[in-house]
């Protein structure tokens, strides 16, 4: 069966990924940890340490923040227990044991920790499951409990997990007095897969199974839960979701379209696959199938964004990516890049990590500033500062990254996935290794250690090699990626589900070397894809580009990129060092004119050059206009 | 002095607005009266007729509707009054007397007048003027008494009015005890002119004064009275707009950029003009001129359509005037050729009257659907109707119009500009008539009358002929429209001021005689109005067309005109019979492939032919997409 790999068996030696390895290390880490204490100047407090604090009877005083809150501590937990598995520091772990001791303290004697619920509404424990995230903070403390098992073989954390997991087994279920529901925010159910991979417990895998299963029947249970409490709300507005919102509107097994809050959409079939991975449930393989298809084919932006509209968080319908509207949640791709790794277990084809590597390049890196301090919620395809602040459509998108958010989902999410990107490099089944993302790594398999070095996301050189007793009989399987045109390789292979397979032992010795071809190319959007009618993005290997207004002046709409414009590269300067960019020479309208409207031909275009950054870079220098499709 | 003309000295002739008049005679009236009487199956009740009889002690109940529910009687009242002048109905009139016996009825002693504050929140009178419209309703009431008055010489309805008005004066001031305040919607300023006007009390307009010197100043009475009522708001979600929304930011002799709700606005704006015409005004004068520039050259659809967000229905900022999430609502293209009227009477320039012109032939005649029945709300230029059904951000844009909204508050706004259209014609000085919309009509003048005959706006034949004593002396003002490329006239004439001026006389005996070439012509947006950037859109005289799925098939946005395409005019057919439609071959891009992004040139282009329909027709047929403005 294929499988995954164990963080703590591949070493990250990626000039491009250890920069950020090393960013989440001395930087996100610290400044979130900083933000959860409440200590950044200038930014929203967090309250999260100060909640688990009271709860365990060390100070006194109020819960702060949201019904979630709990989460960014979790989040952060499993960040710093994955950047614990590559860079061993003893200061970084005193602060996790330190939380795991208030998480002790915090938690009730029959299990239960929510320090929303504990403090502030203990008399509405499990009524709002619809609204209220208690099963999605349990979800992501139980990741991070898993994930410093994993890193350390300590357990303490992870008893506490079981505790209350124990707990939440007992709640919830048929027998009659147990609460037959499932997640308002789907998390726990992958959650659960992770600690029966752990503990060989089966009753993990049968309890996210049951979440699974009871989610979207009729009568339904979120319906029923909202009549109980007399159709209160805990969020203004949630009255106007339908059950859509929750992935919660047919039997998962019935679903086929990607609907509602992206986020909670791409948690639910992650949790799904690691289901029907587990239980060789074919009819919720055919859902995530179906699922899958429903992102990557119709509803995901070119920069593997996904979420079209602010009203929900939320996918519309298929081919609807408006470029300025955009919601396209950083957690969304975050959780897109989770969905991707299961549908390679499940498939095995690589165009599922063709997708894994535009989310995780683009919006993804595009989340967090190059400094590691600032983060964006919403990742659009286009800005014009003006409307951003003016125009309350557009409202919710910014153009400059914020310093932490009231509702801090975004950072830490970014964060756990770059300090375990190790386990998205390979796969392994028998005796083959699939290489789905080119990230300098090496990887220690039964009986042999396998290099990769990799030029990318700038340089299309890739170098495997293999030393070992079994490296003679290890067989590659090296994705063909989508972006390159041309292919040389020093060993044979064939080609099979988009993988370029290489006879067994091809490794060894002075191993193989690939060179992808990597020009600058020009894409277009489907023809129902609206917002790019007309136009065209740029990408070189799996990076989008984008024009800003640093480099092109303002009013990016008037620019034109001809057909027959051809690219240079050009290294980058100052905070855009180790990018390269791309130029070409555009035309511009000119701006000038006073007649709102006018007859017959106005235009006068004049040679304009162009300057494009990769699109994960924008926004790092002063704001301005932003663009990722360019009128052609 | 230059002035308007009174509705009862023109008659209409034009085989265009006769149709106008007799829908709103025979369809608009009796519909929205049988809404007004909850008799329309299927449309929300109003309950506007109940609410008076319950206030007038002739039956019980409670209260139906909104705050400003009384404004529909009243706007109905008015435009019906209109249409008495020009057709005299008995039971009509009986009608409307019957509805000034309620309004007697339910008046309080001390003269107060409103439905809602009398029956539902009477400890509330005169307690939340920022939002409750009070003084908004009694402003159309007084509208609409003074056009009975003028239509009929009855003085019942008027001498309500003057009770009403007069116990605000009490109300309102800067005496102790008075309330130092001013509407929170626009609205009596204008109508106290017009009081003014017909009875010659200085203290009417000294009242309308009062309230437009009061407005903006600092502190602010808005600030204070929410204060005062311990913050509390009639309508969730007011809390998030500011002054500007009110146009109470700054006073308003230091206004110079239309911002917030359009129809506050363009009605402030009207009664400012009617304030400075009457009281001459230096500051005031020029405040509205800035006003109108604001609009005209950097806010306005080229629809004439105003308002680019849904929320707060506002202004947002110079050039932004997205196509798909336009507001643009049909009141306040009514309120802009309010303003434009007033405009002329203040500057004396064409412009306001080509504006008018285009607000009147596109948007105010796009708010209602060609049987009279049904009316849109928010007039988008472009609509791709899956994603107004699944996309939030577009769901305040309806495809098809509505029978009669919960908040009614377009319907009889258009009806009552339709049915007084004579007023909006020409405009008097001395001994020279200025003919500002080209509409066949018959006006009576001090010795002169003076005919004109016109084939608008689908053909260019103006004919204007002056009969009577005073014909000789007559010198006329003849607007050269924006859209006219060639002028052919049997007189000579001068220009001025965007007007063809001809000698006095002139009009006698054979008339003047005008040819107004009418080609279709393409018109361009201004460089920064981002949504039209590369677009191109079509006009033939007044009037913007556009393109509807209905003729062109789906997924207009793959259909480009090129710059070499020539028109041709075609008879309308059916429900657009008498409209005159424009073909071209125009191309389309090939709508399917599977692939959402894919590298190189992948469009097949093939030739398309196109039929473009009157942007006042649009949604008459099928439900389907629309565009104005298409990739040239």
């Amino acid at each position: 069966m294929i499988r995954t790999v164990n963080l703590s068996d591949v070493v990250i030696q990626d000039e491009f990924f250890l920069h950020y390895a090393n960013l989440v290390r001395k930087e996100v880490l610290p400044y979130q940890w900083a933000a959860l204490n409440d200590a950044i100047p200038g930014a929203d407090p967090s309250g999260c340490i100060q909640n688990f604090r009271i709860a365990a009877h060390r100070q006194q005083g109020n819960f702060v923040g949201m019904v979630f809150q709990d989460s960014d501590l979790a989040k952060w937990l499993e960040a710093a227990a994955y950047s614990l598995t590559a860079f061993f520091d003893p200061e970084l772990q005193k602060q996790i044991e330190a939380c795991i001791d208030l998480l002790e303290q915090a938690q009730g004697k029959d299990g239960y920790l929510n320090t929303y619920f504990t403090l502030k509404e203990p008399e509405n424990r499990w009524k709002n499951i619809r609204d209220c995230h208690e099963l999605y903070c349990a979800g992501h403390m139980l990741e991070a409990a898993v994930a410093y098992y994993c890193a350390t073989g300590k357990d303490r954390f992870l008893q506490i997990m079981c505790r209350y997991v124990d707990y939440i087994g007992t709640v919830f279920g048929k027998k009659p007095g147990q609460i037959q529901g499932y997640p308002g925010h789907e998390e726990l159910e992958l959650a659960l897969c992770k600690l029966f991979d752990v503990t060989g417990e089966s009753r993990y895998l049968q309890l996210a199974k049951y979440f699974i299963d009871e989610r979207g029947q009729q009568p339904s249970f979120f319906v029923k839960e909202l009549q109980t409490r007399g159709d209160t709300f805990h969020w203004e507005g949630n009255d106007t979701y339908g059950l859509q919102y929750f992935q919660a509107h047919l039997p998962v097994r019935q679903q086929r379209d990607a609907v509602g809050h992206a986020v909670r959409a791409v948690y639910l079939y992650s949790g799904m696959a690691d289901v029907a991975l587990r239980t060789d449930d074919e009819a919720l393989r055919q859902s995530c199938c179906a699922l899958a298809e429903s992102i990557m084919r119709r509803q995901m932006y070119v920069t593997g964004a996904i979420g079209s509209t602010l009203h929900g968080e939320a996918f519309t319908f298929d081919y609807d990516l408006p470029s300025e509207t955009a919601y396209a949640e950083t957690c969304a791709s975050v959780g897109l890049v989770f969905f991707m790794k299961r549908m390679l277990l499940l498939e095995q084809e690589a165009r599922y990590a063709d997708v894994m590597e535009r989310a995780l390049y683009n919006t993804v890196l595009a989340g967090m500033g190059l400094d590691g301090k600032s983060f964006f919620y919403a990742n659009p395809q286009c800005v014009y500062p003006k409307a951003n602040e003016k125009n309350p459509s557009r409202w919710h998108v910014k153009t400059r990254r914020q310093k932490w958010f009231a509702c801090a989902c975004c950072p830490p999410n970014v964060a756990r996935l770059l300090a375990d990107i190790g386990e998205y490099i390979y796969q392994l089944q028998n005796n083959s290794v699939t290489v789905n993302l080119f990230i300098g790594s090496e990887l220690k398999g039964e009986g042999f250690v396998l290099r990769q070095s990799s030029a990318l996301p700038y340089g299309g050189n890739l170098r495997l090699t293999a030393e070992g007793e079994a490296a003679g009989q290890l067989c590659l399987w090296v994705r063909k990626p989508y972006w390159t045109t041309e292919i040389r390789c020093n060993q044979p292979y064939t080609e099979e589900k988009g993988y370029l397979v290489f006879a067994p032992g091809a490794a060894q010795g002075g191993g193989i070397e690939i060179e992808f071809a990597l020009p600058v190319r020009r894409v277009y959007g489907h023809p129902l894809l609206r917002d790019a009618a007309g136009k065209v993005a740029v990408m070189r290997g799996p990076l989008v580009y984008c024009l800003e207004q640093a480099d092109n002046g303002e009013n990016l709409h008037l620019i034109t990129l001809p057909r027959d414009a051809t690219f240079a590269e050009q290294p980058g300067q100052g905070v855009l060092r180790n990018t390269m960019l791309l130029t070409a020479i555009g035309q511009k309208e000119a701006a000038g004119g006073s007649l709102l409207y006018s007859y017959g031909q106005k235009e006068t275009l004049q040679p304009w050059p162009l300057t494009f950054v990769p699109y994960y870079t924008w926004a790092n220098r002063q704001e301005g206009e932003m663009t990722v499709w360019v009128r052609e």
